[in-house]
């Protein structure tokens, strides 16, 4: 089979380019490389399945080129800077909602029905059900991030619904593991790195937050929209949940990432339990929809810390990337 | 207070700016009219309180231009063509998503703090739940109309949360009244004055939908996001339904357009229980929220349709306009 991946040079893309390949399939990877890294597909490249199409989804001329022969699209590209939404509120709007848009056209302009779109727990706001289920009350957007991602997902059923597509929407919780490029894992590291005597802890501490491999991540999405899909059953939606049954505290994660790099800093915690405007203090996602299908996460939440921590401290270089 | 309504010259535009007028306040006409018909603001344009814009909403700079010194803004623009939405995909896209989020860009720009926003039950699908309330199940999208009125909603209340807008959405059933542009009673009349001997009826004839007289929807809209509400209450956003508790059968709407134009026709049912693909065979809000507050629609289904058969056989014109 052959795959278009947008955003194949990003945290999630890369590895589900490599699981693509791993499976003897042939991947296209669609990167404008604004935040991808080139090397996350270091490894991919050793294949000659991989062809690697520089473009943004924004430009539908482009995309439709890449689109050619292909039998479905994981779509991943997004800006993913939730914090960041507020400062610019047009790139959510550009990069996520019109961008989603885009390469739903290009899809029906080369016949090309089959969409795994990357959703995310963000699009939830703040659930008042915890774990919260893929069927909740319809969300109150808390962040423009969140709002672009429903939105997509809104888009990808009307087209399930109007031309017999089949989607699929995996609202991830925060993913963890190499390549992992941005987030609290990050932010702490890097802060120790350059003073391992304090760590300053977005909001009072007191949030629960589930967190899921990116491994686990791309064998739930394989798993469910490949290997256990019906063919031929167009004008199918279908959303799913991903995380692992479990939460934690942030105060719990800093003492993994602490121990991990053999430090012992005085925490200084910020006020409130929300550490940024649209950043919701329980992230917990019921996964047993997922799970009943037979896939279940392989790494704890600790684990995946610990490995996360492990490769930033291997591949500093990230820290000072563009 | 000093108004903008975009979309001033529409069918509930218009309403709205009169019922504006009549308090004594003064409004923007903010109208590009592509559907809208400068003669429903014939009465309108008798106060010098109006003043009329002809723009476009996703003309930034004519709009931040006409968005100085306004207090709220009633957000009624839109392209309301629920059935063409899969002709022409980017329609939606551009005039509902973008579109509001370029009236919330030049609100933020202007310090324009209140938005009142035109949503629908369209945006709920199909829903499992009958009658609907607000806090529904996450819809599944079967129309790009319903996804971009959903898409909107969400950009509302993030700029709620991030920007400290106060914000109000109000999910329609289809309106009826003076002014009805377009729907069902409009196809039935104007096949009924082209041949009064048949009616072709989209669909088995089963379905089931709500309706509210377009007046009761305004006074609703008043009522709650202007009479009720808490000023200086930022950061709020609130969903309400809108309807009358009440539906029926789609069968029974043409038996009474039938009796009011004094016509028997022989009625040709479609198949299947949708009359276009997005269509919903039951539209039944949940009101009891909006009722709580103290507003109760005036108008039966019954009636609204009469009053609306009256008003379509007294402006013939309005079968062909552009």
């Amino acid at each position: 089979m052959r795959y278009l991946v947008t955003g194949a040079a990003g945290f999630v893309g890369s590895h589900l380019t490599d699981a693509l390949l791993a499976r003897g399939h042939s991947v296209i990877g669609y990167d404008n490389l604004s935040t991808g890294q080139e090397r996350f597909l270091d490894a991919a490249r050793r294949s000659d399945r991989l062809r690697f199409v520089r473009g943004d989804i924004l430009d539908s001329s482009t995309l439709r080129g890449a689109m050619k022969g292909v039998d479905a699209v994981f779509h991943m590209a997004a800006n993913a800077d939730v914090r960041g939404g507020f400062a610019a509120p047009r790139v959510d709007l550009e990069q996520n909602t019109i961008g989603t848009f885009e390469v739903l056209e290009a899809m029906r302009d080369a016949g090309v029905m089959r969409m795994v779109f990357a959703s995310s727990s963000v699009a939830l706001g703040e659930p008042d059900v915890v774990p919260t289920p893929e069927d909740c009350a319809i969300p109150r957007q808390t962040s423009l991030y969140g709002a672009a991602k429903m939105a997509g997902e809104g888009l990808i059923a009307a087209y399930a619904e109007g031309y017999g597509f089949e989607g699929y929407a995996f609202r991830f919780v925060s993913l963890l593991g190499p390549r992992y490029p941005h987030g609290h894992v990050f932010d702490f590291v890097k802060q120790l790195l350059a003073d391992p005597t304090v760590l300053r802890i977005l909001g009072d501490g007191t949030q629960r937050k589930s967190y899921l491999h990116v491994e686990d991540c791309v064998r739930a999405m394989l798993h469910i929209a490949e290997d256990r899909r019906t063919p031929g059953t167009p004008g199918t939606f279908e959303v799913f949940h991903l995380g692992v049954p479990a939460c934690c505290l942030v105060r719990e994660s800093a003492a993994w990432i602490c121990d991990e790099m053999g430090v012992s800093p005085r925490l200084e915690f910020g006020t409130g339990n929300r550490g940024w405007i649209g950043d919701s203090p329980v992230v917990f996602l019921d996964v047993r929809k997922a799970m009943s299908t037979g896939w279940a996460p392989q790494h704890s939440i600790e684990e995946s810390v610990r490995q996360t921590v492990r490769w930033l401290l291997g591949n500093r270089w990230i820290f000072d990337r563009r």
